[in-house]
């Protein structure tokens, strides 16, 4: 693992790391901001945070401005990148923004050429936690969040491993990936034809034979321009009902899909994953 | 003036505009903050922030963070780019980061073919203002800041202007122009190379002949790798204490030259500008 680059932030550190992945088979970057609380040799927490279509680690760490109340709170964030990277890993053949290279949409991928690189699931869940857990001054209690295709892999990572995860949020999730465009692109690409081997990578399928449910909390912009045709909130929203899960969903007036909006509510997500983290 | 895009961002609103800079000859970019106050019909005072080499109106709406406390506090941002832009807008011979596009350095160029387009000064002083308060709920209450080569026209601007803003702040600022690499060659670039010329473009030249102070609040990361060679804060320094001028100057142990830097203290900025602004 090396540390390519380092910026002292709100009293903490922000730094890059390229390491090499095993379960993706390339190298590939993370970020994570430390808090303040570790030089006094305290263990912290950690959320890690999901980016959508198009974005690497950069995206959150530059634009959402979370570092002011995680060094306040003590929280450590880790930011992967949405997508194997590098030579030899194969993208959408004609370039496309929504498949390949940044949209690995958090699955792994059993179809060839997407099979030797396309690990997402397993290096988000497993691979990329054990390395943090290892070298850097963190506790082993976790919380998940994401964006727009980060946002479906936060949920519906959170939906499978309840356990590992204290509490999920989520900003303009792609809720149910098996019926939208950007979904069942990623999905017949990644995993094939058979559409029962998407639901697995379905929020609003696994809400509702959820058994262990995990603290959670989604914020829409009643303005985002992908909301009827992409996100589907009304689907998650009665996905949840119908089991009474503990999911608070908020339509925010006015706002868009950018990172304006994630800034403007990044401090509810950080206050409510405090509360499950500390 | 045309509206190019707009979010909505902590209750307020960010939008870009497109417009014709007769100053400039040609078509500029800028954006603007606006917080929730004006929907009450409040006028609200406007802090103008210069950014540096190789930026645009977006770098500082995306990456600083400011427009939380901004939100709150009911202050106006306004951001220009950094240059004229634009076809025929001349550049570089050799694409140059730190001449031409990009980097107007905030002078009335004289030399040619600069002097046709490159009157950043007049532009930033005098054209935008006048566009941004005939155009927008504002009031003619104005702040300055900005970082490194926004940092010194901010100051120098100020410094010139001490009746149109009422505080002024910089991030790393590049104190004294006439006598770094960056500043020389701007400087001769656009001004020629007589260097009685460029003193009216210095901070640390005109803070000596100071008559009228404007309130100055500037930060400095003392691992910024630019800190000897470019930005000299002793010699800004030694010029503000032997006129006893009212200017903070905070080194900021372990803080670098990014946008890391600066949102980690834009809050204390805007707190200081709302002092003299409200």
């Amino acid at each position: 693992m090396e540390n390519i680059s380092w910026n002292k932030s709100f009293g903490g550190w922000h730094k890059q790391y390229s390491h090499h992945s095993a379960v993706l088979n390339c190298d590939m970057r993370f970020a994570i901001f430390l808090p303040p609380h570790i030089a006094q040799g305290a263990k912290v927490p950690v959320l890690y945070w999901l980016s959508g279509l198009t974005c690497t680690d950069e995206n959150f760490m530059q634009k959402a401005g979370a570092q002011r109340l995680a060094a306040e709170l003590g929280i450590a964030i880790v930011t992967p990148d949405t997508s194997p990277r590098g030579e030899g890993v194969p993208d959408d053949p004609e370039g496309a923004y929504d498949f390949g290279l940044g949209a690995g949409f958090y699955v792994n991928a059993t179809q060839a050429p997407w099979n030797r690189h396309y690990q997402m699931y397993d290096y988000v869940v497993n691979e990329l936690p054990a390395l943090i857990e290892e070298h850097f001054p963190v506790s082993d209690k976790r919380a998940i969040s994401g964006h727009s295709m980060g946002g479906h892999g936060a949920l519906m990572i959170a939906l499978r491993n309840p356990s590992r995860y204290s509490s999920v949020s989520a900003f303009s999730p792609i809720s149910n990936p098996v019926n939208c465009p950007w979904g069942e692109k990623a999905l017949s690409g990644y995993l094939g034809d058979d559409r029962t081997s998407w639901l697995q990578y379905d929020t609003t399928e696994l809400l509702k034979n959820n058994q262990q449910p995990v603290p959670a909390l989604v914020d829409q912009g009643d303005q985002d321009s992908f909301l009827e045709e992409q996100l589907k909130p009304d689907s998650l929203a009665e996905a949840a009902q119908s089991i009474d899960y503990p999911l608070e969903l908020r339509m925010q007036e006015g706002y868009d899909h950018s990172y304006y909006f994630i800034a403007s509510f990044i401090d509810d997500h950080l206050r409510f994953h405090a509360q499950h983290l500390l």
